[in-house]
């Protein structure tokens, strides 16, 4: 793999011709994330997003030769499963040639026609999604939620050595804008369950990861290759009906409580943009116990999580009314995950379960240790004991109809082009 | 609907020109269930087993004129998703058709082309399975692994209110005759948890269901109209790993304890040739709830469960070797679920969650109430303390690389042709 400090994929200096792209907050040229998208009257299609314009990357592929134009003809094609599957090496021809055609002036009349302005597509989903995982790896999350479910023993004694998850709903997997209708459930009360609208629904602030090339059924993925099988990254609310969830949990775990919906930010993030944002795990401290060897790869422990600043911004209808803008209600980090995107890969497949591409994982809740950096409504009120107020003078607890989350993900460092994932947007109706 | 008594199709008296196919235990011509198949040097097609042979639907319907040739060349294509989709009027037309090739003497040269041996034919996954979820509706399973878990809580206050279920893994569903590779995992030990094999691999008698039509997001199936739902059944082994089960399972359930393999049954048996079975649910006794009201059709109540008898076979690579048949070793009935198919896809979409044609249901782990009908083998040998022992003279805890696991089902009533599933077969390499 090339150098992040060597990449000129990378190098924040590069210009695109494109108007808008240089400093664009999430979407310069050095980011260059995948989607799939239509316009009125055409047909959904792979692209990729540079500033406020989609590059419609079919119109690019025929003029590639070889390798570079086979695997752009893959990056054009809806969903993008077949792309994923290519691997790493696809992924990186598609990336150095869209940078090409955004970056050098012989090139630019090629691109010019290949650009759809973002305010005319529509983005869909950028897979059909054979499996979605949701793992619990934001320790601070289990254990703020273990200590208000279990207050005598928050954390379990296999959180440590587990990366605990377990299986979502596929088929509810939406794009970011899709309305969330308020689900109705079983609700425990005094006089036996009720089935009634949810009344506590909550958010879970979360990292989506998408897979890439998968494994053989009954053969796991070392944790030294798990990395690259991984294609890239989103934003994943996972939408939880707390009353539903509390009364219906036990023994098997959340079922009808999340699998009303779940939204995602439409981007494909790729890991060759976010090389520069790789860091050391943050959560796992001195004295825990050691991950077992399938689990226990030294590099990926010193460079395998991501530094990510990630947020959660709430608007009411009240507050869209009174033309308040939305307020931010959280502002945490991936770092605080305590099991690294490839420890999840390589523990799905342990035990011989085949992984496909373009199946989705959450990553589970990421609260930060401190207040107003929680991941969830649950957590932010201490349990709904300490509701926020919000701009304009409104209290929350839990989401009302009309209120719309909007979380949002951002990387920089020094001497890297700050990179963004998108909005994942969700509003409550009913 | 068609009554049952007076369905031609399900006239016990009828008879077929196809060789061997009157009197056939599990597939005369009042079964007809679909299937996904091969030969050698074909490409994947649908069709419908009739006594030892395949009917290659794809050179039927070319026959048929209008809505009948419509609904078999969606039955003729693999994956049968689209058919599915169709609804019970299509399948009850191609029910229809493909009898009347099978009975009819003027039609027995186009059946005779349309033929195919079992024996030259591979059988696949009927449909491409979007979700896969597993219930837990088989209340003495509950009871009796509940005991083993929790002794002084056996079954939890939510059972008798909510049909529990959880989402599992759909890449990993194989169909009949696949090798389960046993999985390694994390096994908690004295000295903290190992990876190594599983040691307590298990295995779970369920009864399948397949979606046929689906319903939107946000758009609950009411409990009068979920059994329309219903396109077919089959056999589901929930092959487990009791000891990886055990440690990764709070707080979130199940994950790769079941996550490496999950057999079925190759056919799709159509509720059109199970409704002569249909029957009162015997599990939920007298003073049991009453099921809320979206649960709560007395007419599903009534005849809304199915009297199928099940089985579970056993052989050993040691019995084999020594001239020994297998051995059964468990007797059940479809009977013994808590909850019915229609208040199983009720409640599923209850929130609003979306099924769509092609997603599967497992029904939990059908155990009777009497020693001899455990649907698992860790209430089979009362959590491994009483072992089975099996002809030849060996013991059984749990299963043994070699080990070949059966599941049979099958559906007699006075005055109606007898009809089977075909075997759900899986052996354990490892």
């Amino acid at each position: 793999m090339t150098d992040p400090a060597t990449d000129p994929t990378l190098d924040p200096d590069m210009r695109s011709w494109v108007p808008g792209a240089d400093g664009h907050p999430d979407f310069p040229v050095q980011n260059l994330p995948h989607c799939v998208f239509s316009t009125p009257g055409t047909g959904v299609r792979g692209g990729m997003r540079i500033g406020d314009w989609l590059l419609d990357l079919g119109l690019i592929a025929p003029r590639l030769q070889g390798e570079p134009g086979t695997a752009m003809a893959l990056a054009a094609a809806a969903p993008l499963n077949a792309f994923l599957a290519a691997g790493p090496g696809a992924r990186r021809m598609v990336r150095e040639a869209a940078f090409a055609v955004l970056t050098l002036d012989q090139l630019r009349a090629l691109g010019e026609s290949a650009l759809v302005p973002l305010a005319d597509a529509t983005l869909h989903l950028p897979c059909a999604i054979g499996d979605y995982t949701d793992f619990y790896a934001g320790i601070h999350h289990a254990v703020k939620v273990g200590s208000l479910f279990r207050p005598d023993n928050p954390l379990l004694p296999n959180y440590k050595h587990v990366p605990i998850g377990y299986h979502g709903r596929a088929s509810s997997v939406v794009p970011s804008g899709t309305a969330i209708h308020r689900p109705h459930g079983q609700l425990a009360g005094p006089d036996g369950p009720r089935f009634a609208p949810a009344e506590r629904l909550d958010i879970e602030l979360e990292l989506g990861l998408w897979i890439g090339t998968g494994n053989a059924p009954g053969t796991p993925i070392p944790i030294q290759q798990a990395a690259d099988h991984i294609a890239g990254y989103c934003l994943l609310n996972d939408w939880s009906a707390r009353d539903i969830q509390a009364w219906e949990y036990q023994p098997l775990g959340p079922f009808l409580a999340k699998s009303f919906a779940t939204s995602i930010s439409p981007y494909v993030i790729t890991p060759d943009a976010l090389r520069p944002f790789r860091t050391a795990q943050a959560a796992r401290p001195d004295g825990d116990p050691a991950p077992l060897p399938y689990l226990g790869d030294p590099a990926d422990q010193a460079r395998g999580a991501l530094a990510l600043n990630l947020e959660v911004w709430l608007s009411t209808a009240a507050m869209r009314a009174a033309g308040l803008p939305e307020t931010r209600i959280s502002a945490s980090d991936a770092r605080h995950l305590y099991w690294t995107p490839a420890q999840m890969v390589a523990h799905h497949s342990s035990n011989g379960c085949n992984l496909r591409p373009g199946d989705l994982f959450g990553s589970g809740t990421i609260s930060g240790p401190t207040p107003g950096s929680e991941g969830s409504l649950l957590e932010a009120t201490n349990g709904s004991k300490a509701p926020l107020t919000l701009p304009g003078g409104e209290t929350r607890t839990f989401l009302q109809s009309g209120d719309r989350i909007t979380l949002r993900a951002w990387a920089e460092a020094p001497g890297h082009a700050r990179i963004g994932f998108g909005d994942c947007t969700g509003e409550i109706v009913g």
